[in-house]
């Protein structure tokens, strides 16, 4: 029997992603397609990638959205910087940490750790310390640990990399457009994101940026990129003024990200920074009323998304079931190590609202007190 | 300056692809996105699963739309079936097979190959004879040749398969929906297809299907698949039963695929296949009324894409552009070695039309006629 057409409910999108989208996004994702190669879709990409260039706070050449989602982002910076016995250092506090060294030695690397406990972040010392005076190709950590909801304070990680001679590389998938993110005047030389967090738009497409310093090592590579898809020194023709076909770019998903690139940068990174902010406190705050305590240090804690440890006692799935169908909130929970042991609530772009805060609050009362 | 919100025009979508978008199917991607665990979600999965299976003509376990464009799907099929050095004979005649022999080569295989000139289809003969009795692990061929408008005959090729010692992989990128594409019944171990062509649903999927030989294959891998992205060890338990995260789905491209396979399962595949037959007799007459020379052989000429030989003195450019300036449609230029010497006219999906044939073939003649 054949299905029938979809008719999604409408929810509060406060888990790790996807966020909620606005209406605006929405609709430009349902404008007639045009082909890959149109002079009209041409200029959306110019405009596209010019709105990038400013939500990354960089001027690098080489910055685009890729056809895939976040980790498809996390592995075009690993495998277009790595060759096979390239020596990386890794951080790992959470779960994307861990899944870019497995990336990276499926990309020949030779990788080596520098870990904190979950729910901790790095100073430059603890890579430094790591490193012991070798040399690396390659130094990579997270921005913004959605598995943890830890911020990464990362100067002074710029001065590490020159230290150890190693291109700098970063996680932003959960900050960019909810926190800071100034790619070139902090250094970095590669850095992906995601579209379906603090930029609101849905998943499936991967912002990137690299430095000229990053474009020079993909230049020089002695073996080719493995990766056929994700392979930018020929992805960077299509996005360049060549405009020599790759792949078939995803048209309605990348008109949906012009919108909310659009919608991003019209209210403003530093007002969207500050929103984020301020929903994040008062939800915290409640959380606190609700006496519910919230593991990670108060100056490391992530706006876009809050962790919250499981009150003994009470049924991780139950609360979220409950949270789900009574409220139509949707709220994740824990991933790795913290499974079972934590919530993971998102205020993330068109979620990040004070009438989310509110009822999310109210349903997080309600499902506890069901279970009293 | 911030730019304007987009407004693209609404075209004749008959280039090699992307096909015009039926409206309900633009209709849903603007649907609320839901979580990528969401159980309205999930079932939105299943649905999809048993839609492509059915589309495929297989009872494959592992069959899903992978997270990025066609040749993403190309390069998840290299990527899980080969180990480096596996031996692997490819057919070259187009661009698709020489992009197969790129992707196989980054895989670490061993690479053979066997071609015949562009516009012409192969025996199984010829896969045997370039065998010269030595094994292979893999064996692939391109079924519906976009560069150059050829439907490859299957038939044989299975027994060739067994023959060599090979798994038989298949390219079905613009056959799916509008030729006849019977994985079980042809004894395919691995097959990709994308959603753009006849499927009609916007770029950005690419529907894979893996046999239980092929899925052996992967289990019994001693090295781990150097795409992590497109590990389908890893994927395969999001979408089965364990709905394990491996990277969050594009939700609101899924919503489309779901429309575009119900409404090509819907139409009836041997109708759809039918209709792609007409549309493409009538385009073919009108061609050859204009006195165009059509290159391809009758007898294994593409239903959804015409490849037409560009005559002396016209230019290329100036008649495409005029197409889409004054007509509003698309039609692409020749790809590779036929670039400059042909159009390419896609009547895929709901682009298939008695309507966009004759819009075409006046759009044409007025094009050329504008030229002498």
């Amino acid at each position: 029997m054949l299905p029938a057409r979809i008719n999604p409910p409408q929810r509060r999108l406060m888990g790790p992603g996807p966020s909620d989208v606005e209406p605006s996004v929405l609709e430009v994702m349902a404008l007639p397609t045009l082909g890959h190669l149109d002079p009209q879709f041409l200029k959306i990409m110019d405009e596209i990638r010019y709105m990038l260039r400013a939500l990354f706070s960089t001027e690098n050449a080489l910055t685009f959205p890729m056809s895939g989602t976040g980790s498809a982002g996390m592995e075009t910076c690993f495998a277009n910087l790595i060759e096979p016995g390239d020596r990386v250092l890794i951080g790992i506090n959470g779960v994307f940490g861990g899944r870019m060294v497995d990336v990276a030695q499926r990309c020949g690397a030779e990788v080596v750790t520098v870990e904190v406990p979950w729910g901790e972040t790095f100073t430059p010392d603890d890579f430094l310390q790591k490193a012991r005076g070798q040399r690396f190709d390659l130094m990579a950590l997270v921005h913004a640990e959605t598995s943890t909801g830890t911020l990464q304070d990362l100067s002074g990680m710029r001065a590490v990399a020159d230290h150890l001679g190693a291109l700098l590389l970063v996680d932003a998938v959960t900050s960019l457009g909810g926190h800071t993110v100034r790619v070139d005047d902090w250094g970095i030389d590669a850095i992906y994101s995601g579209t379906q967090k603090c930029l609101s738009c849905p998943p499936g497409l991967a912002p990137i940026s690299f430095s000229s310093r990053a474009s020079e090592k993909l230049e020089q590579r002695s073996t080719p990129v493995q990766s056929w898809y994700l392979d930018l020194s020929m992805i960077g023709k299509y996005w360049g003024a060549e405009r020599a076909y790759h792949h078939t770019a995803p048209i309605n998903m990348l008109y949906g990200l012009h919108e909310a690139s659009r919608l991003a940068l019209e209210e403003g990174l530093e007002a969207r920074i500050a929103r984020h902010a301020q929903n994040a406190a008062r939800f915290r705050e409640g959380l606190q009323a609700l006496g519910l305590n919230l593991p990670v240090a108060e100056n490391i804690r992530l706006n876009p998304l809050t962790v919250i440890e499981i009150p003994s006692g009470i049924d991780d799935v139950s609360v979220r079931k409950h949270l789900l169908e009574q409220a139509g909130i949707e709220i994740g929970g824990g991933l790795g190590a913290f499974k079972g042991k934590v919530w993971r609530v998102g205020l993330m772009g068109a979620a990040s609202t004070k009438s989310n805060v509110d009822a999310c609050l109210s349903g997080l009362k309600n499902a506890l007190n069901a279970q009293q």
